[in-house]
This record gives C-alpha cells, sequence and structure tokens, in this order.
C-alpha cells in the first residue's frame, strides 16, 4: 500500500464511500510495511551518494552482468562490483563498457557522480603488499560514496619508523581503514597514533597458525586502542563503506 | 628532550657555543619521540573531552583508588572507572568520594565536565535484560564523553514489532551501539533501518553453543548489514568510546 | 495505535473532523506496529496454552520474584520459572507460594490450567542419569504446555537392549524429546526407530573431549537419522516447547 | 526369521513336529530383529509418502544411476537424488529419463506419487539469493513427501520490512523452514513472527569468520526465538524432511 | 519375556491352550530383547572378572552410596568407585567399610575377588609426576580386573634415557598404558619401544596453550608411532579397563 | 658399533691389545644404540609377520617405488602402499607387478606370507557406504598381518535392527574396528555388544558440522562404551595395525 | 650400569675371570643408558648455573616444601620456587626461610650463586601492568641464571612513542623477552626495533575474544618480524630459561 | 630528511641564515624517522651478513624477479627467494641467472658472500621424510647467514635409538633446529638431550586431526622442556634466521 493508496482510502471514508469498518478491515490486511513510506523516504534522501554494490563471489557472470545492467540503466549512482574474478571481470567489461576493472581486487567500477561529499579524507593503510588487494576495495568504495581516500601502503609493525614517517598523513584523516594479516597489529598501532576512529581489517594474509586471518581478526577484536573497530576478514567492501558513512557526518 | 632543550640546543649552534657535529651527534643519542612535540601538542588539542579511564577488571581497589586519585587531583576531565567488583566499588566510593557507581556494569564515574560536545544524539540499543551491564558501559562512557546517549532496551529479534515501534528514535541517532548475546543479531537488524555507522558489542550473554559470546560475536562480524562494525565480546566501553569519537566529528 | 484509535482517526476523516493530510501525517508518525491488532490478535490466540516462563540463569531472586509475582497476578496461564538455583528456588517458593519446586533442574512451576491440549504423547528419553536434570526441563515445559509426556531414562546406545525394549513407547509417541551427553549418539539411534520428528538436547554432562557439549552437539548435528533436529546445549526447555508446538499440530 | 517362518516354527511346535526345546533352540539363535515384523509393518505404513532418497555427494555417477534405477524399478514412491553435480547429473538424466533436474542444487526428482498428504503448507525462507540453493533441496524434498511449500525468497534481517511484508504468508504456514548463511540471524527473526515449529538450516554462505557456515549454526543454536531447531549446515535435505513429518502429524 | 514364559507360551500352542495367530500377536507385543536370553548368557560369562563401576563424577555422595551399596550386597565382583572428591570419599568409606580409598584419583576400590587372571603385566607409564593420578586410576581399575600391573612414573620424553632405562620393564609387559600432558609425546617414544598395544591417555595437565588436554589429545592421536590407540582425556579408568579386555585375550 | 665390533672390543682387552682405559674411552664414543643389538633381535622376532609399509600419501609415485622396490627385494614379508592416488597406483602397478590394488582405499598389496597367524578373528565394520574405503585400509592391513577378517558393511546406528542382525558376527570377533563418519556413534553400540576391545577409527565423511571427522572423532573420544580407544581420522591403516597387535597376543 | 661396573667388567674380561661371551650377555641386559656417563657429565657441566626448579602449579604446599628443602640441601645451585599461590608462599617461606617471595608471579627465590655469568644483558619488555606478574617470573629466572635483567614495563603498541623512547634499552641488550596479552602485538614492534632474538611469551591478560590468551599467542607466531620466537601462554619462566640460554653463548 | 640535510639546517642556524624558531619548525614537520641516522646505521651494521629475503608465496612472477633483481644490483649481500612455485622458480632461474633451486622447499639461492661467520654449528633435525622440505628452508637460510649446518634427517620419537645415536652431533651444536608435523614431539627429546636453545618449526606434515600442523603447534608450545621455542607452522626461514641470529652472538 503506497501513500496514494492510503489518501486514496481515507477519502472514500471521508467521502462516506468506504464506511469505518471497512477501511479497518482493509488496512488489517495491508502488509505494515507499506505504511512505511515516511521511513522509506527517509532512506531515500540518506542513501543518496551511496553506490548500488553488487557482490560478486559466488554468483555466475550472466547472474551479475543482469543485475549491473539494470542498476546501471536505472539510477544515477555509481555502481560497483566487487571480488568478480578474472573470466567474470573480462566478460562484464565487454557487456557493460565503460567501467574501471582493479584485477587486483576484483572490482569494477562504473561512475556516475564524481561529486566529492565527505566532509574529510579517508586514510586507508595496509601492512604488507599482500593487503594490497582488501585496502584497493576499501579504497574504491570510498572514492565511489564520494570521498577522498589517501592509501598508505606497505607500513608493517615491524617497521615502526616507516608508520611513523606518515603520521602528518594519518592526523589529518577523518577516519582511517587499516588492512592487515598475520598478525594483525597494524590497527593498534595506528590508533594510538590519530584521535579518530579507526576501522580494522583482517586480511587473510598468511600461513600456518594465520589460519586464514583469524589470528588477524583475534588481534583486532582484543586492540589495546580504545578508538578500533572490526568488520570481517577480506571485508574491504565493508570497511570503506562504514569509513563514507563516517566521513558523511 | 624537550622542545626547550631543542631551542637551547639550538641556540649553543647558532652561538657558536656547539659546533654542527657536536650538535649532529647529541641529537643522534636523542630519544626520538621527544623531538615529537607538535604531534603530541596536536594530540593534547584533540583528547580534549576524552576521559581519563582506569580499567579494574584484574587490579587490587589499592591499585585502581591509587591510580584513579592522581588523576581526580591532576586533571580537570571527568575520571571513568569500569569492570570494578563490588568490594573494589565500595572502598572506591568511601575513599574517592563524589563519584556515581553503577553497580550492574561495575562502572564508577566521576564529573567534571558536563558539557555536551557530540554533535548528536548517540542511541544504545540493547536485546535482552541480560545485556543492560554491557549497554550501561557504553551509556556511561559515551556521556562521560560529552554527548546525549538514547538508550532503547529488550528489544529482541524475535519481537520485530517491538523493535519496529522504536524506529523513530534509531533513524535520528548519528551513531547507534547494539548490544546483543545470544545469536548476535540484533545489529543487523538494526543496521538495515538507519544510515549511520552501527557499532555492535557482542556480550557474553547465553549458555551451551553461545560459547561465552563467541557466537554473538561471529554473527556480528557476517553481519549482512554493510553498516556493522564490531568490538570486542562486553567490551561495552570501547563501543560508547568510539561512538563518541563518530559523534565529535 | 490501538485499533480503537485508529477508529477514532478514521472516525474523523469520516466526520470531516480531520481532513486527510492531516490524518497521513500523524499515520506516519505511528509506531508501525501499532497497527498490527489483527496479527496480535492472531498471536494472543495462537499462543493460548502456551506458559509464561521465567529464565532464571543470571538473574537475582529479587528480579525472578518480581517478574513470575506480576504473572501469577496478572494472567491464567501456566508460569514456569526454570535454572533457579537453590537459594532462588528457597525464596521464591516462601514468597510465591503454590509452585512445584524441581531441584534437579532448578524449574520451579506453578499450575494455573491443567487441561491437556497435546493431541498424542511426547516422549522424553535420556541418555544417562546424569541427563536427567535436563530431560526433566524438557518434561516440566511439555506438562504445562498442556501435554501427556512419557519419560524413558537411562538408555544408552552402549545398551541397545535397553533401548529395543522401549520401543513400543517410543513408537506410540508422536514427537520424542533425546537428551544425551558425551557423544550424543542416542537421537541416532531413536530416530531410527520411529517415524515422528525427534528432538536431540546435547548436555553438557561429559569431561575431557565432550568439551562441555561441544562433542554431543556435533554429533546430533551430523545425526544419520534425517528426522532429527537440533536445539542448544542443555536447552530441555526449548525442546519440550517445540516439541509441544509440534503436538498441538 | 520372517512372520512365515515364525508362523510355520509354531505349527511344528502345535503337531508335534517340533518340541519345546528344539524350539526355543531355534529362537535363540533367530538374528533378533526379524521378529519384529509388527515393527517393520508398522513403519511401512507410517513410511507411507516418504520418497526414496540417493546423496550423491561423494558417490560416482555409476553408484547413483545403479541405486536409483533399482529404486525406480521397485516401489512407486517418488525418488529423490540430492547433490548431484553437473556431470552426475547429465549422466542420470540420459540413463534415468523422466526426472526433473534442479541445477542450483543438484537435486533430481522422479515423481511416481503427486498426492498432498500433508495437512498444511510448508513455508520454506531464505535469507539471500546465494542461500537459495539450500531452500529449494528443502522445497523439492517437501514437495516429494506430499506437501505444499511457498518459497519466500531474499528477506534478509538487514531488511525487516521486505520480511515484515510476508508476515502472512509465514503466519498461515504449519511449519516454516528457513536457510540463512552469514550471521543466521532470519530464523529469530522468523521465530518471533510465527507460532508454528520453525526449522533453521545454516548454510555455508559468506567468507572469512562465516568459516563456512559455523557463524549461522552458532547464531541458529543460540536464537532468542523458542520455536527454533536445527539441522547440519546446508542440509535443506533434512529440513525439508522434518518439515514433512512435522506436516503430516 | 523371560526364557520361561517364552516356554509356557510355546506349551500352550503345542498343547493347544493357544492357536497359533493368538501366540503370533502376543509375540508382537513382546518387548524384543526379552528374547535376547542367549545373548544375556554369553554375556554373562564373557564378563565375569568385570568389576562393577560407580562412576563418581557429579554424583551426590548419597546416590554413589546407593548404588555402590546395592553392588556390594548382591555380587561377588570387585566393585570400584572412581572420581569421588575427598567430602564423598570419606562418607563412602563410613558408611561402606571395607573398601580401599585413592587420594589422588579419588578411587576407592573393594576387593571380591583377588584373582589374577590377565595373561601377562600391564604396564601403566606416565610423564610427570602431576600425571600420577590418571596412572593411578588406570592401575586401579587393570587390577580389580584381575591383572599384575607394572608401574613406571615420572619418565618424560625430555628425560629420554631414563625412558630408556626402564625398557626391559616396557618390553616385558603384554599392553601399555601411557599416561601424558602438556605436548603429550610420551606414548610415540613408548610406542617405538614395544610391539605390543599402546593405550594413550591425555591428561589435562599443564597450563596456557595445552587447553585442559587438547594438546596432548591431538598430539597422541597424530602419534608417529602405529601401535598407538587413544582414550578421552584423564580417562584412566577406560585405558585401565580397554588393557584388561586385551590382557584376556 | 655392533655386535661384532663389541667382540672384537672385549677380545682386545681380553688379549692384552686394548687396556680397560682406552677400552672405556671407545665405549663411551659409541653411538648408544648400536650396543642395541639384544633390544634389535628382540624386535625382529616380535616384527614377525608385521608387514613393510609405504605411506604413500604425499610422496612421488618415483620416491614410493624406490621405496616398496627395494623393500621387495629385500626381505620376505608383506609389502604394503597405502594412500596411492590413481596416477600413482598405476605407475606402480606397472613397474612392481605382482600387487594388488584396491582402488577405493588407494592401497596396493604385495603378498610374500600367507600364513594366518592371528589368534582368531577381527571383525571389520563400517558404518555408511562413504566409510568403506577407511575399512578396506583396515581389512587390508589386518590381513597383511595375517588375520581372517569378517566384514560388516553399511550398518548404521540408525539402523538398529540391521546392526544387531549381526550379533552373532560381531560376539565371535576377537578384536573390532568400527568405522564411522557423520555422528561417529557406531562404535558405543558396537562396543555395548561385544566384550572385547572395539577400535574407533572416525572417518571425514559428512559435510557442514562434521568438519572433516571431527564430530566423529569427539563422539568416540566421548564413548559411553568402555571398550573403545580411538584412532586418528581416516586412520584404517593403524586401526587395523593395533587389531592385529591385540590379535597376535 | 656405572662406569665403575663397567670398568670391573673389562677387568674381568682382561683377568679371564669372565669370558667374552658372558661379558656380552651381562652387556646385553645392561639399561641402556648406564652406558651414558660421558654424556651425562657433559650435561653436568653444561647444567653449571642452571638453578633447580620447583613448578608450584598443581602442587601441595607440602610436596613443594618436600622438593624444595632437599634441593636446599643437597646442591650449591640457586632455587627457584615458581607459581605458588599465597598460601604455600607463607608456608614455604616459614619452613624454608631466606627465599624471597614476588607475590605478584607467585615465584620464591632462594640465592646461592650471585655471579652473573651471562656475557650481556637481556631486556623484559611487557605491554601492559597486567603482564608484569610474568615478565616477573621471567626476570626472576634470568637474574637466577645469572644475567642482569632490564626490564621496561608498561609500553604498548598502541602508545609507540614509549617505546621508542627505550630504543637505545632496546638496542644494547643481547637478548629480548617481550610479554603481551590481548592483541599481542609488542614482540613484532620491538623485533623490527632490535637485531637480536626476541623471546614472545602470550599472557592471558584479556578477556572475551582474548579467549586466554589464544589471540596474543596466534598474533606472536604469525609476527611479521623474522626474529620473533614464542613460547607458551603465560610462560615466563622458559622465555627467561631460554634467554639465560642464548645469553651464555 | 636526511643527516645531510639536518646538516645543512644547523649550518644555516650556525651563519644566521634561519633563526631559531624558524628552524624548530622545519623540524616540527620532518617526518621523525629522518632524524634516526644513527639508529639505522646502527642497524646496517648490525645487519651485516643477513641475506635480502624475498618470500615468494602468493606473488606472481614478475613481482619476485623484480624485487629480486633490484637487490642483486644494488647490494652485496646473499638473496634469498623463499616459497617459489615450480613455474615461478623456473622462469627466476632464467631471467635471474647464477641461483641455486632447491625443489623441495622452493627456496632459491643468490650467493653474494660465503664468509662463515657464525660462531658455531647450528644442527638442523626434522622427524620424518615429509618434514625434510621445511628443515631445508631452515638450512639455507642459516647457510645463506654464514653457518655451516648439520642436517639430520628422519629421527622420529617413536625411533628414539636413531635419534640417540645422533646425540653427538646433537650435543655439540651450538644452537638447534628442530622440524616435525603429526604430534609434533621431536623438540622435547632433541630438547632433553642439548643444553643449547632449540627451535621448534611445527610442519603441516599429517592428515586427519593434524588439522594442519595445529597438533603440532601446540605439542611444541607444551614441551615439557625448557629450552624450546616455536616459530609458525612451516616457517623454516624464521626458524633458520632465528638460529643464525643466536649463532652470531
Amino acid at each position: 500500500m503506497t501513500e496514494q493508496q492510503l489518501r486514496e482510502l481515507l477519502e472514500e471514508v471521508q467521502s462516506g464511500a468506504s464506511d469505518i469498518d471497512g477501511a479497518l478491515q482493509r488496512m488489517r490486511h495491508m502488509p505494515f510495511e507499506d505504511l512505511g513510506f515516511a521511513k522509506l523516504d527517509h532512506h531515500r534522501a540518506l542513501r543518496h551518494g551511496i553506490p548500488e554494490v553488487v557482490f560478486g563471489l559466488g554468483k555466475t557472470a550472466e547472474h551479475v552482468i543482469g543485475i549491473a545492467g539494470k542498476l546501471l540503466e536505472r539510477g544515477n549512482g555509481n555502481v560497483l562490483i566487487t571480488r568478480s574474478n578474472p573470466a567474470m571481470a573480462e566478460r562484464v567489461m565487454q557487456e557493460l563498457p565503460g567501467g574501471e576493472h582493479f584485477p587486483m581486487s576484483g572490482a569494477i567500477r562504473y561512475w556516475r557522480d564524481r561529486a566529492v561529499t565527505g566532509k574529510g579524507k579517508i586514510a586507508v593503510v595496509c601492512a604488507g603488499t599482500s593487503d594490497i588487494p582488501v585496502a584497493e576495495e576499501a579504497q574504491i568504495t570510498a572514492e565511489a560514496m564520494g570521498n577522498e581516500v589517501d592509501c598508505i601502503h606497505d607500513v608493517g609493525v615491524a617497521g615502526i619508523h616507516r608508520l611513523i614517517s606518515h603520521s602528518e598523513r594519518l592526523t589529518t584523516a577523518r577516519v582511517v581503514v587499516v588492512c592487515a594479516g598475520m598478525e594483525g597489529a597494524l590497527p593498534s598501532a595506528v590508533g594510538g597514533m590519530v584521535s579518530v576512529p579507526v576501522i580494522a581489517v583482517p586480511t587473510s594474509v598468511g600461513y600456518g597458525a594465520s589460519f586464514n586471518g583469524l589470528a588477524a581478526l583475534l588481534g583486532m577484536l582484543n586492540s589495546c586502542a580504545s578508538n578500533v573497530t572490526v568488520v570481517n576478514i577480506d571485508n574491504g567492501f565493508g570497511a570503506g563503506y562504514v569509513a563514507s558513512l563516517i566521513n558523511r557526518l
């Protein structure tokens, strides 16, 4: 039941075309959320600047092309495909031209709106070169959501002097995303250097007792820096998304 | 080496009282961070409004009283003691009068600065009455950091209509903290209702296969809502802290 | 907004005391679920025969007495307190007389409605004497929900002949609850003997590699009998509850 | 020893062709269960309407074709092959014509008896499009067991309004199967909306800390809704099977 | 249905007092296992020399005294109570005089039959003094089952020369039980020294990453010696029991 | 130092060609075990009838052929290759003719000594057809070690009557090996039916919460039958080996 | 067989009092290690400076006093009791006077030899005040083994500037022990600052997802600094021991 | 800021070309670590003899060739590539001639400096032939860092006499690296035989409950030998690296 339908129902009551018991009866059987237009409108406004996203992992190329094609036709926001594999990416780039393909993370981005709406800069930091794919996903997401992103790569905890040399870039960011595998210690170190929220992304980089990112995840959840929150292993998209939400505030 | 000491060294160079090789030699042996006054000043400004915190868990009452006593003498920010047990709390309240004691969470708060500096409202939601101690810790922390907090208690996922009845309160918050044990599903539901960052706190509430909060933790890390980040199990303080940082932006 | 309030609003529209835009505006700000009277009524009917339950674990005696006291004043359904400890039980029995106390499971039951509404018999089986507390919780719950319960205790998988000697009792039940710790094998054996749903409850009975019920839980989830579903470790209440729902169908 | 053989033995005793000690001696060495004709007959009646099932995972195509071929020749119940891979499915469809192939779940179904014997409707709900294969397995199983199935796809907890819009379909089902990966929160939400048994199926959908369905499994076991029971990860067949057993009651 | 009852039924058939259909009908409703006298007799013979055992862990002293009292009255085999705590042991020793109490393991043993029936010697080896309680439980069990036991204590893998100094005692045993906590390496070393079965008992001795015996358990399951099998953590009773079964062969 | 060398040294002492200090000095630097001829002889006798085994998993075909070739040339005991993959098996069968290849388990066996030396029969039981490869490995090993093996396949706990129908075969075995995946319940049921040692082999058969055999492993370790010991997941070889050692006693 | 006994045997051979076959026969039955005098002497020299240690955890006060008393009577090396609880410590200090008691770690130390034999300085670093007990155990051990120890407390990764301010103390140590709980990140940071071996000790400090030190343990095992090795959770003794061995080289 | 730049700044201060406030201002904005020349020089000296290492796992051949090529051009230390796969190794060997390729471990080594600088011998021990790749990585690393390495292969705990036969080689090493999979018991046995540091490397060799090296890892962390420290699963490089650091002391 849209607002229009509810209005018509009330008009029938007003005009006497419907009695109150009948109106109540019909309202009783309306799906609840159809009355939720206020909330939906509210959402639509809030969602302004948020890209449409297709999560490619585990989908077929056809499926992804179908969904992304409709999104590109319909709206005018940016469209982001994440976690495509090379074969999928090749087909997507052919059938839906105009995208940027980022092979490391598998992301494909279609720009529709390049306005920078974030209030400050988002720093995306990663510990080693192997963490770059996850950091790239965070970066691409944050950019597609209207943010300036400053990428600081390859600054591990075992080379503290390299980390400190970036302190100015870090302290001028409004939010910091930190991607790290292995022991996952970088968010704590960065968290101690800045006074803004740090979003930690454990990566599945490592071997043996890294248990595919579990060691990094536990490390980050136990961070001794109070300004650190954590997202799922390898979830660069989620980190970039939340960082963008914060940077809009 | 303080700024003063560095200034004096430069003056010696300027006056010829020290030659350049000698000055370099002395600088070579200075602890690095002593040159870091700029950063520290910067930090001090940023830290304005952040309370001093004493983590009580695993400390003796004497130790906590000693630390908190010094903090109360020295500064003029709010002071927060978290995770005191009843015996510790009783002694602290006697020896350091003027505090508010919150028995459920074990927090003790000393107000020194009641200015509300947060730009909006922080909502703190919890799933069941057993999650209230953790939610209370988040609330107390956020208040001590200058925020207005709106507490919404006992709105589990199995009673969706109760959750939806609070949608207005939720959608008007600038950040939302959600505390839940057992299956930890509430942050996803709340995350789908709001367009702002949601900080999820798994609680150790539950039994059996809740594994002391592990089930809730994993649930939250795998949230299908993209605006959810997670802190450690029972870490109400951390959630309140990050929510406050976000609400200052 | 109750049905009454909605009716009044429609009457105002009908009478012209309220215009349509104003009515829409007021409906927009109503909590959604208040429109849900149909569903709630529906629920109320369905909930007929379901006891009010207070989960005692982790609550204070005062808290439990307060909640249970109100439930006993207000309604006329059976009231069940689960997982009380001995001290709590003693106080509850004093302050809220009329209850039955079951020391093994810690349950306390107040009968208000002894009608047997379940369509058949529920069998509650347990593997060893140490599993009886959990089985008792299931039994008490199912009885309080209007079922006849047949308890078959101490029939482990290592004594198959004992199990088979109860095959007639098992095959005449309409639902079977099976509680087992250690290797959790009993539900599979029972599941192969009956053609009705089997609800398996892993118990935390065991030591060493039972890991507080994890071994039994995993065993039950991997049951080779297709008619087995599983609830949380030690969750006798949940098993009795679902068994009762099934037995009402 | 069949009933016939036992009858003959008794006739020998009656006729004096066998003395009692000899008869006892022969009975002593009979396999126990051969005396179980009563139970087996009983079972046969109860099993009416239960399809023959071949679990394809880890078997060769030849093996599956052999088993399924015999089942198709012999009986007149429906035959279901689950978890075939594409190559196996292709060969099965060629050599055993007449089946329906469901590529998403890998199920192949041979209809022999389309009678609808379930007393009500079974709802099969899934959280995301990636959960559809598991939901499909549940649906196909329940249909093959004589049930009308109502499929409600793609209603996650992070979009509560979508879930609520299906409340009428949910509340009119006699049993509900809910499939969800990631945080596994949907069964709790559905469980709070209905008053019938909910069978939760964790799916292995997700990545990182989903640990191949473990997060969803733990979430469901810790559900705050009391009407939820759980089957193994990805076990759509088991959920459809138990739902059908319940719907026959 | 006992043998006697079955005999009477056959006599009625023989005499014509019962017709065959009636007899079949009555047999149909007999509990299956009652026909199992052959098997039970067989068992009784095999069980000769196996003590009656009461597992004390988690039982009340009353319960243990009740069970053990009946066993002592009834049979003439040895009676063993395992895992009593000190308070329970004190009461048992008072109320059921004549037992030997072993405080380290909590075992209490009542001798009724001191015949040594084991064909050879059982060696019980333990790695450190902290493993002695578990080794003691194995020893007491094996002795009560009619075996000569040779105890070799405190021979860890880190002191190989001590272990080798016992090689003669080890190689003359017919079965070896090895109890070890921490890394659980001793069974492999012993397994390489002997040519008979080695039963490994992981103990919960250790701290930190021993995870209450899990490290030892995993170590033993992965033993590079092919003659090692494993029982549950701290299950000295089970090891002594199986060693005794082997030593009877 | 071989026995010969030690003899020569003593002869030098006897003849005066070496003084005692010099002899002691030389003995001091001898590798210890070289004095171990007694023990090695002892071992050799004990090892009579034990086949030479090459564990194929993770080795190259060349490596396996090299080792097995030498074993076949050198000794006259049976030779067993376990866990070959199809490609390796093909090459082994070509280059080392005369072997039996068992494709399900990947074992290859070369008979050199077909004497049956085991004192009784070893039963090898498995729960489902998918467990047969592991059971086959146990069977082949036990046969190669001189045992008569009775294989009982496909008797799961959910079909107890099938299991009981084999009770005579089970109770006449001297040792029983039981292989089961999924919930791993079969060893407990078998353990309750026999009075001899039961060696349980968890198999990695299953999916989801079977966690590649962990569920079965934990179930078996927690068996309520006292005569059960456990080997590593899928370790059919180890089970057959220990069963053979027991059957030689 | 001691050296003396072997000498006598050789003398008998030399004198003809024993023939060679008889001598060989007797040597055949000697325990192997009795020939190991060379190795034992060698060990004794190497063990010079290593204190005698009594691990108090899980022992009774009587037991500890007994062992330590003998050690104090017998030798002249330092004696160390670790992990005593307060009651045990009180009794030990009374009955074995002359010890130093360290209440935080529960260690008790008896000095017998204060020679400093370590070639350089051992630094013992800890992340937070709660890690001090473990650090203290490492320090006390290293001191008792003849080392100068430099303790650097409370320098977490989230306060990098504090850590760097100690870089001179760190870089002048010959070995570094680092104790840290929570995320266990400090060893990586320290490891990047020094060029000597770093021994990391995870502590059980933390809560929630620290899982009693597991998070720190995994973090340290995955350290991105190549000079880090790890000991068991809370094993300050082991770290101090190995550091001392290294510092003797 | 290099030393040169700092010198120039001081010269400007000395000459009056820059005033002190300006100089302070410029120093305030210098990256911290640029002042760190002392530390870097210090490091450079310490790093003498440490090879440049490229970790090949997860990198492309191009990437590895690029990095290694630059290292070979630039410096004059040894260059080590670890964990190359066969395809990568083939390309590296072609494009960067002069390397030694070790196919088992995937290491490629370029000698530039063959000076032996280690003060003693490093022993590298492994338990089984499957552990050799990891042992090889440790050996190659230690050699490239200027050490003599003594490799002792295939000496498992289940063949103690083989281990003891190498006691002289073990006791003459200055550091011992021990690689073992399965139960990981070898480091304890070796640790008890030597008085020097033992670095234990768990390998992922094994199956079933070895959980890819977890069993070995836990075993080693719980070693009863006090001189054992542990590195990550399969981390032969790290073990060789730390052993080399120790052997330089």
